[in-house]
């Protein structure tokens, strides 16, 4: 049925170009490239969002997982995460694995190290954006992303951009027998306080119906781009910021096989 | 690192020898055959519960899909779904779709047709066993094969017996505007009381963390060995049962491309 494949793809096209406009307009435009990469048609998993493991069991004390992060690169360039004991904040950014620490260093992940929760994809914008307003915070932008953006849908997103303020936490990493995140959360995380940094924020926005299984609404972890701070972010104010959307056909998510993930109540 | 691997590898037998032995005895043995088939450590996709849209998505009134039945077999060969407009009920049993409609026939699907949702997987089983014990509601075989395996995980299931008594429901297809599921099935489902009827239940446990993105619990649909009768699953009774377990690493779902998908709340 070449007509209907034809028909299905100017539909998609012309929902594309809307979509783009009404980012466009809604950002009250100061300076803005917007590019366009088709979306592929094909339905192999490099358009879906990958998980290891799901938020709740991590919210519930499962803080060992068995995936490597060699083995997490085969299933994207791009994402957040952490490790095994909690012990950092992931960035994965360009295909480059990085963690944060508590005491606020950058390193880079070994292959054999092992994660309890990741959330990768392979990056490809579906379209892109500059917003060049001054002192927009983390809030305004979500909000304003967020009412540009289809619902329902699950998002990859990448902030690059100076900021006057970042905000970031990092946790150190627990000891057994692990509490909840929260109560290891409360004990342990260092906020970080950056000032006139430059950097990339990586994350996605998730939809309601994931609750329990990723992260409703938007989570970014930042990495500056002198690879000296990063983290968890929890604010930002903007001084200038490009954004990176790519739009996801759905996700899937592997199952934590450490053993504690049957000993806990989800 | 071969020795790594041989150690895993025997802790995963003595697992599946455990796990098997405490379903052999939780079910008051009468007569079982346990088979096993090792579960391949490949992270291919096959090992993976497919769904097609989610269940909350249906539940709002999301009645249309675009995937067609011949895309859905690329995803398995074993589960249950729905049909546009929510006509009749699907099951899919060795790489075989049948359409139960609210009429009570039974009819094979044709590939060109598209489901609003599906939920599919290529059936290997890990393991099997036979209950003999006659009399056996849904609901007591249901809590025997829960308390048998691990928690927190996705299993397919495959119930094939012989049933005194076996009642099953079928909708009529929706008209547009569509109401949600509740309102729609509330009006236009049908029930069958069926008797002495020998076939198979196919079907999921899904853990109450995939709820809205799945039906959390035990989900079956039923088709008998004659193809004369069938339908969603509310209770029976059996006689004779074989069970057929299917451990998954996990699950991925495929958004619903229908504009439907994104005017719901979700």
């Amino acid at each position: 049925m070449p007509a209907l494949k034809t028909a299905r793809r100017f539909i998609r096209r012309v929902k594309r170009v809307c979509w783009s406009l009404s980012i466009f307009f809604s950002f009250g435009y100061q300076g803005c490239t917007t590019k366009e990469t088709p979306q592929s048609a094909d339905t192999s998993s490099s358009d879906f969002l990958y998980q290891y493991s799901i938020i709740s069991a991590l919210q519930a004390g499962v803080f060992d997982g068995n995936l490597t992060f060699g083995e997490v690169k085969k299933h994207g360039d791009f994402g957040v995460g952490t490790f095994n004991r909690v012990d950092g904040e992931l960035v994965i950014n360009l295909g480059k694995l990085y963690r944060i620490r508590s005491n606020g260093t950058v390193s880079e992940v070994a292959d054999r190290d092992s994660t309890s929760l990741a959330f990768v994809k392979f990056f490809k914008a579906d379209s892109s954006f500059t917003i060049q307003t001054a002192g927009l915070t983390l809030d305004q932008i979500q909000k304003k992303i967020a009412a540009a953006l289809p619902a329902n849908e699950i998002h990859a997103i990448r902030l690059k951009g100076t900021f006057a303020k970042m905000t970031t936490r990092a946790p150190a990493p627990a000891q057994k027998p692990y509490p909840t995140l929260n109560d290891h959360l409360a004990r342990s995380q260092v906020i970080f306080n950056l000032t006139n940094t430059t950097g990339v924020a990586v994350g996605f926005l998730i939809p309601a119906y994931m609750e329990k299984v990723n992260v409703p609404g938007f989570h970014f972890h930042y990495l500056s781009d002198d690879l000296k701070s990063g983290g968890h972010v929890y604010d930002f104010t903007a001084t200038q910021i490009t954004v990176d959307i790519d739009r996801t056909k759905g996700y899937y998510v592997e199952l934590n096989t450490n053993t504690d993930f049957g000993k806990v109540t989800l």
